[in-house]
């Protein structure tokens, strides 16, 4: 497994990086990455600790011990195995600040490798050449290599009200040897990729989608004609004052790919639009389970931050705030329980993992996504002014003026400086460039709400002849009607869902 | 077990009910009462048909079969067979539309029997009177003859902003003597009070609330002195227009109860206010779960008829009504997940119930009152003016008017028949009398959202200092505050939560 | 003027009227009807009252008195004028109940009067007919008469997701003749058209609308071959315990139409679709503006109840009580805000109208069809029990009864009845099938929330390159973009605004 | 009238101003301050500029030309000049980014101007001292120079949920003397005070405020004694990626006031807690005004930046983005009618202001606070990405970088530059601790929600007896009930409202 110092050392590897206005020569040193290289240097840190090797590490059928990144589940409590693993590095690295670390981002990789023959099948132009085998083979080598890999699947936002056909500058095949595929253009959205040692590429469907932009495969960072291009960093190195912003950006970048070759055993599928309609969903079907335990984890901070700033501000006892926080309760309480509802009603897939069930890991994150936004104004607002008010950290040390400061943050309860330590919480995770970024970025990252639900509604279970309106058709008196059902691949009902569970609505 | 017609003999026992401004000689056959006569005789006639009998009977230890209503789950499993019996009777009887038959109605009992002690020994003015004992007589009479009682907790609603000490029509004390104690006054809401054999009494804790009005205990419905006033029916008995709203009204009453005496063996506590703001809360546990599990099943209901409506209109393919309907799934998913999350959460009481955890329950409700009115307003807008304008039973039957009609009800799919059909339960169920009458009732009956909200918080381990805020306090860096808990008393407690999960907000 | 007497006597015309199952004998005298009617000759008798005459009544320029349901307003100070007599009959007749009186079912009419040469010029196959004569004819006749006209212009809810261009059995020219069009088919909603003198027969655009289902004209209710069939009434016709629901039903139904001529001089326009798109949206301008004022009237009657309730409660000083009548207050000040708005914003039409802004009244409309429902919510929340559960007036009477249920309905302040009069009002408004059928209508009537906002941003100066957003530009430094408008006959703009004023967002 | 110049030079007067970690020596220099100084210039400059002379400045009865932050309207048309200023401001400096310029910090002087002598009766202890002379001898001193006054009235956040009357570090009287009275203490909030020459003190009533908090005058910035504490500046300086969050931060600050003498010259009034609460509600009345105008600038802000940027992105000929676009002009809408209906309602002081209704204005804000956070949710959803991701300056300016980013950004309309220049307003004003300080700002300066709410039903007309429920008292057939109107003294009463107007709520 690897150490956090060899990740580091990975880092001078020659990839081309900028981040805002500047070409970063070392990510490891540079004050706008260092503190995110130092984040994922203690998350592999910790799977040599012993504290936490339990709960990060697993021992393989060969007997390797191996980082839980690679382990799959094929039981209810293997899977509970690895979201204990997603809640230590939640908790331990970040306080859930980072949101694709190689927990996260190598899980997409899951669904390959649970069934890889369709990729190879429904591929175009590739006849004869071993696809599923090369996803089993990048498995085994990501694995025994400890690699990070960041996903790039997004498009050019150029004309969203058009056809999708027009000339784009998105990634596109330009020509093919024996050696493999020739790829030209631009992959605009990849987190972490300035960090990653490889990256993941990949394709969402939109109508209009040429097939030579169907594209699925791995190529290193450092490959010549790669270079990533980020918004600006948003880390504020203040650490006294903005203990979480100081903390490093896990960075939202571009990759520019010219004319780059990507090898055929580096490929995993091309060319066929329709594969690329009903797969890709799919691959981050155990990403968005990571999504929501990450959401359930952010708002059980989120409940102790109200609590604890009610209390210091005396504010606990009053009725009316009470309820007010019982909604947070409630926020956590309802995440937490989509959770478990994806857990038990999770299934075998035929590559013999144990799925959560993929609907209910999008009920929990649609009902995040509409809530999350109006919880924030709520802490907020419980806090008052002092979300933004409160002695700097320079203030404080200044005696003349902390003897006066002092009183104006000590409360009901605790001492002055804690409500300052709460407050400067606070205002990063919510007022910050650093903490906004979050927001936004939990907004769009695998599918807005809107797209959430559309898509939910396209798995192919969910239609009005399906079995759970049976209870409506029971008290309607009315039989199943005849509408045709969106016939779907076998291969894509598969991997959404074993059969169903007899009288449930799934 | 009893039988639908033993239910239906047994209402003929001198009770007095006004149901508004008619004084109702006989429940089984006057038209705005039978409906929900013959809805319980179903209920009890379930018990007995094979098809049922798995979910809705028991076998105890001596070998009896009963019904599920005196099954006291001991284990996760059978609280989830206990959920099965709920279950099937909201399916087969009413549709999710009666909420005090006898398998909720009874369930507050459910509490009394797990821990009976402190009944007697928090009474005040009573020692050396068995209460304890009064509380497993009366459950074991109640389970032998399969009694169905209604719980009266509730007082007038007189002047809401005072301090509740003023002289109030509320059941008081008035007396007592060898035989029993002597109460005078009303009770003003018992749903289903009219059709229960027996009232059970209660109160609920209001600052100056006098210790003679705090009685608890049980008398026959046809006890001389009571009366029971109703609000007006609601049912329309023109069943052909209005299937649901001819099924019955379980009816919302009063009970003026004039110098009765409750002998003492149907006392089961008096007197103790503190008791009295302490443990009814904890009575209706049982029921809260109840109600989180018809508000799922109501939930499905909802998604079925979305869907089911939808498709008739044509509109299911319009990818903006898809992401609508995609929020009844996720309304019902929450619901259902939080059945679960309180069944997962669940935990041992002093008297060995296996009983779900009462903060998840209330959660699960909370987010059902908050979000209920506005999926029903999304289902009516969905629908469009077919909530309101359908051919009524008697133009379809008109030869000469359906050949206009039926065109302008059929739609995409499913003929036009089957759309009026589904109308027409959409409408009862929101838009008439008897269907607003079950939202309001929802949304007061056993506390309304703010109410909930507050409660919540009011469980003893739900404060500042509590170990749910742990994660926060880990990433502000600060210690435990010193906020004194208010101390609950441990035979409390012990049916709140056992011993807290590790590691876990519950 | 029409005298109440005059309009009763006016409805014994032989026109065929089915009510739910029953075809009515006679409108004035069944208990379904009759309520109506009697507010129907109550509206034409405040026209004849000295009290309110000065609102009700204008005198024309020949000196005629005439109903102000035929003043055109030709200045600001006119425009509330037309406000102050809508708001009386409001007030006066009803309560707000009512939403198609001749005041406002007739309003639709200013539109054709205000520009009637388009009606004829894009007529399709009427080239020499005097179409933009008949509407002048017809508007002196109606107003001669005080007419009560009725307009239909919905087409069926068949398939809502197909292209709108499969056989339907909406109206549809199938003939024509030296005398007139012969017209065959079903108007699904006509509000009011039951108790009508004339139709009032138009189309709204879908895509897919065939040239011979685009007819504008007028008939009587009575003509030969028109049947119409409304849904059940809602009337509850128990006075005492309902005053609300017993005051009548306007009722909404379907015309039968079967091969009807309508002569020549009845035509205002046939046949194009591109009329019909740009149109008669804005036929219903003036509509919206008593939409309008009647939401804000609305509202003063929900802050009322709902402080007027409190204050019986008790609950008004409860500070967070107080939190929430202010939401009533907001919601009234609002909707009068926009009305005001919609005035200030008023224009000159061609015609000479003075004609409130129809963005304004939209926006105020869109405000209104969003918060309505919480509004309701809100307020049914503040009652708790009471807006169910109050004695009936059979209890009342009864003295027994009384001395017992008098105390629990008596609270802080006023009397007891005083409470149940309160709770009756606002259970038959929000509680029944008559109150619901209301709050159902205005969500669909002149279009939902979601219509209002698409259409709004149809209007052609609702655009990207529009002066409305000229300080987001100047903010960005940025420049026009060359956005296509898409630009809207000259015929339509003029009668949505005049120039824009200068500077402002309209 | 001041120059911007001189504004410029009479900050260098030895005040004493902390910001975050720095004592700063030169805030007309130093990178966190000089950019709010320099706007403050421009805001002087613009009175001297022609183009903008008739709305920045009025000719007084003296003949003196004025800035109109000194111009008192006493007609409806002269309250609409003032509203002109505020929005020409708005408009050419900071683009709505500031709320306490010297128009609207200076605004509360109306009130004291406006009826002076209830500020010496009612003050305690002070007797035969000319404090309402004091009043009107400040203003014109205020008047002739020009000067930027802050005002500073709330105290420190110690223990919201005591009574009040602990030890605190507020500002307190200490001592008194014939000069004047000496106060020692800690106002913890004054938006501007870095900047402003003089500091209005005033205290907002809370219960159990001892007599010697009450305090109300005026002091100079640079007193000895005094210290200015700001929380740190918000200000981003790379003016390149960042145009709006580089023009300045107005910077919230505390003042530690050390034992320092007022002159009585400069006291307005003293130790009447029962004036503390009715009055300084009033005093920020016609800043509330400016605070709504802000508003609806603000809002015509975002509809231009929602309609470019869909626009841009090409999404705006899609309805579903339509149907959201309208909720945008509809907040717009809504907010300017409120302004309007403020001005509609407006009436005349005793003093002889035409004042805005308060409860218009309050309206108003209330609806902008309880709206804005979803409205910037919904911008931010509409852009998607952009809102993150968008090329940087640097980016931009390395041509080998653009050729393949410039694409990326292009999109329906418009070139790909104009989208980064509205991605970066819309990053800087919702994104940034610069952008959520505003927000959080408009949340709680002069008063959240809730409390906006609870003072609106304190305003004496504002009862469960006003006219304003006379319309629910005529349907529901009640009469006013008894309740006691609490009494509020006339003094207030008349700059509340003057006498109601006929019929209406108000």
């Amino acid at each position: 497994m690897r150490t956090g110092a060899e990740f580091i050392a990975s880092l001078n590897d020659g990839r081309r990086v900028w981040v805002g206005d500047e070409l970063i020569e070392d990510l490891a040193t540079h004050p706008k990455t260092k503190g995110y290289v130092e984040a994922i240097a203690k998350f592999y840190d910790l799977h040599h600790d012993p504290e936490f090797q339990d709960r990060t590490t697993f021992v393989d059928e060969a007997g390797v011990r191996r980082s839980r990144v690679w382990f799959i589940p094929r039981t209810k409590e293997e899977l509970r195995q690895r979201r204990a693993f997603y809640e230590t590095m939640m908790r331990e690295v970040g306080g859930t600040a980072f949101s694709r670390m190689p927990d996260s981002s190598n899980a997409v990789l899951l669904t390959y490798i649970d069934d890889p023959e369709p990729w190879e099948t429904q591929s175009i132009g590739t006849e004869g050449r071993p696809l599923a085998q090369n996803i089993r083979d990048k498995w085994a080598f990501f694995a025994d290599e400890d690699i990070y890999t960041s996903a790039m699947f997004i498009d050019p936002q150029t004309d969203r009200g058009g056809d999708g056909s027009g000339p784009s500058p998105a990634l596109t095949i330009v020509g093919e040897t024996d050696e493999g595929i020739i790829v030209n253009g631009v992959k605009p959205v990849g987190t972490s990729a300035a960090f990653a040692q490889w990256l993941h590429l990949g394709v969402f469907f939109r109508p209009g989608l040429p097939p030579d932009q169907v594209i699925f495969g791995v190529i290193p960072t450092n490959t010549p004609g790669v270079t990533i291009v980020s918004r600006e960093s948003y880390v504020n190195d203040d650490a006294a004052n903005h203990p979480m912003a100081a903390m490093g950006d896990e960075l939202d970048s571009a990759a520019i790919i010219e004319n780059v070759l990507i090898p055929w055993d580096c490929v995993f599928h091309v060319r066929n639009v329709e594969h690329a309609m009903l797969y890709p969903k799919r691959v981050f079907d155990w990403h968005q389970y990571y999504v929501l335990v990450r959401a359930a984890v952010r708002a059980e901070l989120m409940v102790g931050l109200a609590m604890a700033m009610a209390n210091s501000l005396g504010t606990y006892e009053i009725p009316e705030v009470k309820v007010r926080l019982a909604k947070f309760v409630e926020f956590q309480h309802i995440l937490q329980a989509a959770v478990l509802a994806a857990e038990e009603h999770g299934f075998i897939t035929p590559g013999g993992q144990f799925k959560p069930a993929p609907l209910r890991v999008d009920t929990g994150r649609a009902y995040f996504l509409e809530h999350y936004p109006a919880m924030i104004q709520e802490l907020l607002d419980l806090c008052g002014r002092v979300a933004l008010m409160y002695p700097s950290e320079g203030q404080w040390n200044d005696e003349k003026l902390r003897k006066w400061m002092e009183p104006t943050v000590t409360g009901a309860h605790g001492d002055g400086y804690d409500r300052i330590k709460m407050a400067r919480v606070i205002h990063d995770l919510f007022l910050t460039e650093w903490g906004t970024r979050q927001q936004m970025f939990d907004n769009f990252q695998s599918t807005p709400l809107r797209m959430i639900r559309f898509l939910n509604m396209m798995r192919f279970y969910q239609t009005p002849t399906g079995d759970h309106i049976d209870f409506a058709r029971q008290v309607c008196g009315i039989e199943k009607a005849e509408t045709a059902i969106d016939a779907q691949p076998a291969y894509i009902r598969r991997i959404d869902r074993a059969a169903a569970p007899a009288g449930a609505a799934t």
